[in-house]
Formats: C-alpha cells, sequence, structure tokens
C-alpha cells in the first residue's frame, strides 16, 4: 500500500479530518505517528496512549456507521521546526441530519517525522454552545455570551 | 519586579501548577507567554485566546478563594527544541474537602522564548472517574473499567 507522506501540518491536519467524515480508518491511521507516546482524548473520554489504543478507539467509532460532516474555524497555528500545535474549534453534523451536533474545542499536534507530519495529540472537548467573541475580536476580552 | 526564567518546559509547569495551587494570578502569568495566539480552555469552558483573555479568566478563577491541591500523572511528554507537548492527568482536590474531585486531563504546551521557557496552551477537560488501564500497561490496550 502506498503510504502518504504529508509535507506540512496543514496537509497531515487536512487529511484527519477527511479521514473522520468519510470513517476511512486506514486514511486515519495513516496520518498518525507509529508510536507509543501519542495520545488522543475523545470528547468526554478518557485519554488514550499509544498507537495500538488510538487505532482501537476510532475503529469503534468508525463502526457505527454515522457519517459526519466537520467544518473547522477560528483555527490558531503555533509553530515550531519538529513540532506544532493547532487549535481549532470543529464544528461537527451528522449527515442527514438538520440539527447541528455540539461545538467542539481541539488541540491539534503534529510531529515531523522521517515519513513527514504526523499527529501525535488530538485533544477534543465539548464547548459552550458560542464561540467566544473575544476569539474573533481579542481586543475585546472574553465576554460570556449565554 | 524580578521575572521569572524557566529553564526547561518542567520547570514552567512546574510554577504552573504551583500558582494554580496557591491561586496567585502574577505567579501564574508569569507562566504564559505574553502573546495574542496563547490558548486557554477551562474543564467545560469556552476557548480562550490571548494573554488578556486567559489573565482575566484566572483572576476570575482565583476570586472566589478557593485552594486547591493538585497532583499530577500519568505524564506524556513530546519534546521538540522550540515547542513542547505534555499530556497530564490532573488530580485536583478542594483544600478543605475530602472527596476527591472529578479527574482532568490535560494538554499544555510550552514555547522556547527569548525569556526562557513560557506556556502557550493549556487545553483541559474532564475526565472518567478511573485512568485507562492503557496508561499503565500500554500493550494491554484501552479497557473501559466503568
Amino acid at each position: 500500500m502506498k503510504k502518504s507522506v504529508f509535507g506540512s501540518p496543514q496537509e497531515a491536519e487536512a487529511a484527519f479530518y477527511e479521514a473522520l467524515e468519510r470513517g476511512d480508518i486506514d486514511a486515519m491511521m495513516e496520518v498518525w505517528a507509529d508510536d507509543e507516546e501519542v495520545v488522543c482524548v475523545h470528547p468526554g473520554g478518557p485519554r488514550l496512549t499509544g498507537y495500538e489504543a488510538v487505532l482501537k478507539s476510532w475503529a469503534q467509532i468508525f463502526s457505527s456507521g454515522q457519517r459526519l460532516r466537520i467544518q473547522i474555524s477560528h483555527e490558531v497555528v503555533l509553530s515550531g521546526m519538529m513540532l506544532t500545535v493547532h487549535s481549532v474549534h470543529e464544528n461537527i453534523a451528522v449527515q442527514g441530519e438538520q440539527r447541528p451536533g455540539q461545538p467542539v474545542v481541539a488541540t491539534n499536534a503534529y510531529l515531523r517525522t522521517a515519513d513527514g507530519w504526523r499527529m501525535i495529540v488530538h485533544h477534543a472537548s465539548p464547548a459552550p454552545a458560542m464561540p467566544q467573541t473575544s476569539d474573533l475580536a481579542p481586543a475585546a476580552g472574553p465576554k460570556v455570551l449565554h
């Protein structure tokens, strides 16, 4: 099987969310570094460590057959030469349903490996319904909208 | 005022949790990079971006006067030259109360700046009550204990 090589954290991230939308376990696990130190936290779930544990969790999630649409917004990028951290809002909807899902905030970290950039951390957690005004206009400070 | 310089991400992290236990806003904000791109997610809260928004949130939290004891466990360290990511379990108890608080999983990122290592991301979210067996024995894979 031809192995994907991601030339940037952005490419790895795009592949991650595409695999998540498609429920494609092979594509998903190509994004992750094959390492015992990778970390994954699904919303409300325990922290999982290691490639095998992360693989099993995604396989279980995808086995439901539910397909999602995910829009990423409000991205903050913190870049290093070898390690990059992205903070994003995930706006998730179930395909075929009208109502929007609960917003999720995610911290994603990518490592530059011999095989290109790979995901090493995905930490996702439920967030309140409205994005903060401070995300759009940082100078205004945090404002609780609800 | 003498400014703290942290020689390693570990030093910055120790100062972070010490400031959190003491409810010391000055010590807390010395740990953070003074940057508009810093990101903080308190458990169940919205994502906050920027030094000022993060400062206000900690000031509000500390104003309750409640003092915490925090034990860090199950640390996973993902190190780069300029950027390092730590994943930890925070075991938080309120001082003077017997019952343990809800476990929290946190992703902390530190950047090497001209002023030493500073925190740039703190993403904390509630976790299920028991640490996963997989954290202690990764080879065993994830096991749902409850």
